[in-house]
């Protein structure tokens, strides 16, 4: 798609697009990215607004919310089945996107002051945590750039989107308090360093090394093996894998103050 | 007001609620009630519908979600200053409002065919638990009942606030796990027994003695008094009383799986 059919489709999202989605409902995505010492977060770089965005868009006339979350993640970003879940749903009427929107379509070479996308948008949240070696993002049409960024290093962002992130980052901390941590994320048998490491990245403190390996070892989803990690310098730590079966009980019913 | 004043108060809703209101979105609250054993819910019974409902409602164009949520409380059962918290954003396209609103119009004597109402609706759940001998709920204009239910005698609900509830419900379970239950729930002194119950009543099950205890002390919210509970024919239980700065604490940071 060259330049001017590209200009020539944004302008029709603009003036014809609530034909297609509802109006006032947008959907953003926060995917969270964990690979061993390091949370990140998925952006995209909008054209022409030269600042970047979670991954959002809009829900079709007929489609379902949740579905309506996988295709826009799958059409912005290229990432598909990925397990998505709700965690906020964003409705503060000064979060409206005229003014960014307008400056769109001056860029673009349209005098056009009404269009759907000038109303005000309802926002819901979903977030997903993946290993972000794993995955190969890609910008779409829309966007000059896919890209992780470090969630210490996050840069200037649209509208309210640094607030959704914050929030999504609250929900997936508060989360570790009673479900367990994906699966995916971890190696199939892997230290208890390993696993603290990882809570601590996402909670973005220290824990107490003894305290932590009880705590875990009382909510019943790890297996200790007897095999131990080798080639290291001091005591070798013995690797533990998930009860996988324990491991889906605890995702349903909580796990964190088991009653 | 009068039956024909009520009527054209609706037919104007219908016909031209979308001035004032966001089209698609609509708020559901669903409002549990605890007292000693027993869980209950609020529902509403819709003129004409003869079916029981959660209490919900419209967004203004200018109006922040959840400031909508607690007028919309307040208009249809008069409950005020009640902490309400979005607990899941419903977005099904079957869900739509068309058949029942339909019927309504019928009702009321207007052929209209096209009304905003007849559109998708995406419905933003909000729920509250409060002590239901401390409130006075009264049906609003469009209610001919308001009414607490136990939690196992639901009745028939229109479209889908049975789901909507049972989401709530799991939501209010699955919270018990990480966060302190209300203290407007429980006595300034409570035993025991008397906490476990309350646990009980919600997750509609039986939980161990001692292990309940200890889990609960090991949350840190709880203080024990030195007096106990007089008139009881066995052992006479102690008091305990919330330690309300850790309980504000855990309420904030989650504290089933403290690290």
């Amino acid at each position: 798609m060259n330049i001017m059919e590209f200009e020539k489709e944004l302008k029709a999202h603009f003036l014809k697009g609530h034909e297609v989605y509802l109006r006032h409902i947008s959907i953003d995505c926060v995917i969270f990215g964990f690979h061993e010492n390091e949370l990140k977060v998925l952006l995209l770089k909008a054209k022409y607004a030269g600042k970047w965005a979670l991954p959002g868009g809009f829900v079709l006339k007929e489609e379902y919310l949740n579905d309506a979350a996988k295709r826009i993640l799958h059409e912005r970003t290229g990432l598909e089945k990925i397990y998505l879940q709700q965690f906020y749903t964003f409705g503060d009427p000064a979060r409206s996107t005229k003014k960014i929107n307008q400056g769109f379509l001056k860029n673009i070479g349209t005098s056009a002051t009404k269009s759907w996308m000038f109303e005000r948008f309802i926002s819901v949240g979903y977030s997903a945590l993946v290993d972000f070696t794993k995955v190969q993002p890609v910008a779409d049409l829309f966007s000059e750039g896919c890209e992780w960024f470090n969630i210490h290093e996050i840069p200037e962002m649209i509208l309210d989107h640094r607030e959704i992130l914050k929030k999504a980052l609250e929900n997936l901390q508060l989360q570790l308090n009673f479900q367990p941590v994906g699966y995916n994320l971890l190696p199939l048998k892997f230290t208890m360093p390993e696993l603290q490491k990882l809570y601590e990245t996402i909670l973005d403190r220290k824990l107490d090394r003894r305290n932590f390996q009880r705590k875990m070892m009382s909510t019943g989803i790890l297996k200790k093996l007897k095999e131990t990690k080798k080639g290291v310098a001091h005591k070798a730590p013995f690797y533990y894998k998930l009860d996988l079966s324990k491991y889906k009980k605890a995702l349903k019913a909580g796990m964190g103050f088991e009653l």
